[in-house]
């Protein structure tokens, strides 16, 4: 092990400054999945990834269509009779808005005080990035003991539309033991931890219409229903003072946790006082009952996204509004299905929406959540590796976010997913400022091999 | 009087096309007061209005500074032994958004079905107009038989922050036996009708900020305040299920109206089918225990007139967001004092600011309400002229508008006003599509003169 580590630092030391330079091309490419004109960044993204991975020691890469934007497929096959890695990612971003609340542009990455600045540094062309070098590392340094195979999709942050059908289609060619994914966070470098569970998500857009046109507010103000009132008290109304979610039936299948499960996971590290320094509030709001690790981890949560109506620009405008929005989305936990959560949201909103309204509900993202063993061997040699390279055992933990497609792909390629990932709470991932350490860039590639070679060992 | 109504009709028939041509040159100008940067467009408004009235016939007009956008202000003195009537009006507009929902763009006018489609059409460019066209037909006509002042001001679309200083400086210069004042409504042109009451405002913005920044909401999300989902609950929290204001003290000045003045209220014509058809809604919503017309005409309302947090673009984005904004603005009734009302509200939202968030409010805008007598000259010239240029008598009614500068100009220039308004419900105001019908502009340059000729005979 010590000469294998040594190999890979070193290896990781001299080219520290090409690795850098070659994720930051990648992040200058604003490839925004979320935007219907960003075609051209989308592709040019792509093809830069299908090169990456062939100057990398790809036997094999191409950039593949799919109903929406595309899937780079790569891969190296050494032998059919050791196990086949399939590492999946992503190579589209979040919008950056609001613009300007960044120190920096969001597609011109920098270094300051040892971290990337960009809008993808973390989520997820960082960490995909280290891959794909990891991946170089191996084939340069002949160390490379298992078939590997790349997925990086473009639709990730849009709730990953295309990838299923993508999947379904594409069986024989994805087939492997694990898949290995970065895009999850660890507590600290030095608290390393593993995701073992992801909540699911239910992302939905509301329209509540008032009066056909919009009026001006002294002339029909208290006499006709105002769709911007009227939504806040929809919205309102969503939640009970307990911070539990009203709309019947969502509760149902949120399978319970044994207060034994629940110990333990109280075992992970938390400072509650640090977690409020940092955000600058007083106090935490969250379901009555719960601690903030469990309102997050293993709690479903409700979440005003986005919302607008009216006049929102400078100086007072009277007007009462025609209509108001509201994007709304729902953090699920296991065995609540985003499809039936979908329906029940849009039974409901359109059941309390008040007279004088008309309401439209449109799904915009959903997936299911995850959770995964402890006992199988991509999770030991993932836990091995981070000690190895770390130098303590990671904690499992359940996060908050979702990545919906692990459900789909252990429903249709019978794959189980590892999240071992290099990203911190503080990366402010789909936030203004975002960014992603240096040393766990390159903690990350030298991470990997290991996984790779313990992965082996326990596979035999 | 048939001889009079003759000359003045034959006058304004042989000059339409240059009155309409003259307006619309004008309305081009888009002099929104509430964009800062609209200086070049304020400023090309006043001086276009000045030289109008110079035109028109003033013997003297000027473009007066004052702390923000200026007024123009024209004259023509007589003989000092008559009455003198000051015309009030403004030059400024409300912003045109949201620009899409225009048939034609808002600053190019264009006649469509008779009617005058642009920004400004109404309220108050069209309606100010009539008052110098009908300035113009008395000199060019040797019929006018008082003094004539006019103050058109650049500020009424975002509360006159300037003009009670104005008055307050130029108390000499604006000595009127009466304000005449067209920036109002009539129920139609076959039910004429004067506003003998406008209700006050008091228009606020709200900021609520949770978190530092923008957060995952997958990480985040049932675990942190959401200002958004908490800006929902207070805005809910602010009226209740009959739809009364929750704030305390907000209708302790709230003037009773005796069930004799309901009655006679009640006995304006009021159709609801027709009104909830003309909004295509299925139902009115309002304060439990009024009519419609009360609602809006002896009763305080609170609307929220624009609200924004978080993503509002294109597809879905998970974030929880930092800051939520609301702008809320209150309709006032007398004796409600709008800072008194401003300042209940600001204590208020403070108190009901729930853990975890930090609430800013800031005042944007307000005036007082007003009530004009019946029994005074004005209202009786008003209510003469309209009975001979439109045949019948007109109906007072209470509107639920505001026009918070009459209140300051009856406290610091002891003038009352008379708001002999010549628009429609139906003009869109504030909206998309304002419109001003000819007939209507051309009947109200022909009804003004009259207004002047009963005025000088009611004041002997």
């Amino acid at each position: 092990m010590i000469g294998a580590m040594k190999e890979i630092k070193s290896y990781v030391e001299s080219n520290k400054e090409r690795f850098l330079g070659e994720l930051f091309d990648l992040i200058r490419i604003p490839s925004i999945s979320a935007l219907k004109d960003a075609r051209e960044e989308i592709y040019r993204a792509a093809a830069y990834i299908r090169r990456c991975l062939l100057d990398a020691g790809a036997d094999h890469a191409g950039v593949k269509e799919t109903s929406g934007w595309p899937v780079v497929y790569g891969q190296r096959l050494v032998d059919d009779s050791l196990p086949t890695v399939l590492v999946y990612g992503h190579y589209d971003v979040q919008p950056a808005e609001p613009l300007d609340l960044w120190d920096s542009p969001p597609f011109e990455p920098e270094v300051r005080d040892g971290k990337i600045y960009a809008r993808g540094a973390d989520d997820d062309k960082g960490q995909m990035f280290m891959h794909v070098k990891a991946f170089e590392l191996m084939n340069r340094t002949g160390t490379l003991g298992c078939n590997v195979k790349f997925m990086i999709e473009g639709e990730e942050e849009i709730g990953s539309p295309s990838l299923k059908q993508f999947c379904k289609e594409n069986r024989e060619l994805l087939k492997a033991d694990v898949i290995l994914i970065s895009d999850t966070t660890m507590i600290a470098m030095d608290i390393p931890s593993i995701t073992v569970g992801l909540r699911g998500l239910s992302y939905l857009e509301v329209e509540v219409t008032g009066p056909n046109r919009d009026l001006h507010s002294g002339i029909y103000g208290g006499a006709v229903g105002n769709p911007a009132n009227l939504l806040a008290k929809m919205i309102a109304s969503l939640t009970d003072e307990n911070n539990r979610i009203t709309i019947p039936g969502f509760y149902d299948d949120v399978l319970p946790v044994s207060d034994e499960e629940r110990a333990e996971m109280a075992k992970a590290p938390f400072d509650l006082g640090d977690y409020k320094r940092a955000l600058e509030i007083e106090d935490v709001v969250g379901e009555k009952g719960f601690s903030t690790s469990e309102r997050t981890g293993i709690r479903p949560s409700l979440d005003v996204n986005g919302i607008w109506s009216g006049y929102t620009g400078e100086g007072a405008k009277t007007v009462l509004p025609s209509k108001a929005y509201a994007k709304i989305s729902m953090r699920l936990v296991p065995d609540q299905d985003s499809k039936k959560i979908d329906k029940l949201f849009t039974e409901h909103f359109a059941r309390i929406a008040p007279a004088g309204t008309k309401v439209k509900v449109r799904s915009l993202h959903g997936g299911q959540g995850y959770v995964t063993p402890t006992d199988f061997p991509a999770f030991r040699a993932a836990s091995r590796a981070i000690k190895a390279s770390l130098g303590k055992t990671p904690v499992p933990v359940r996060s908050g976010g979702s990545i919906p497609i692990v459900t789909d792909f252990e429903e249709i390629l019978g794959i189980k997913s590892i999240l071992m990932g290099f990203g911190l709470d503080s990366d402010a991932i789909h936030s203004p400022n975002e960014n992603f350490p240096l040393v766990n860039f390159y903690k990350g590639i030298e991470t990997i091999p290991l996984f790779y070679r313990f992965f082996v060992e326990e596979m035999k």
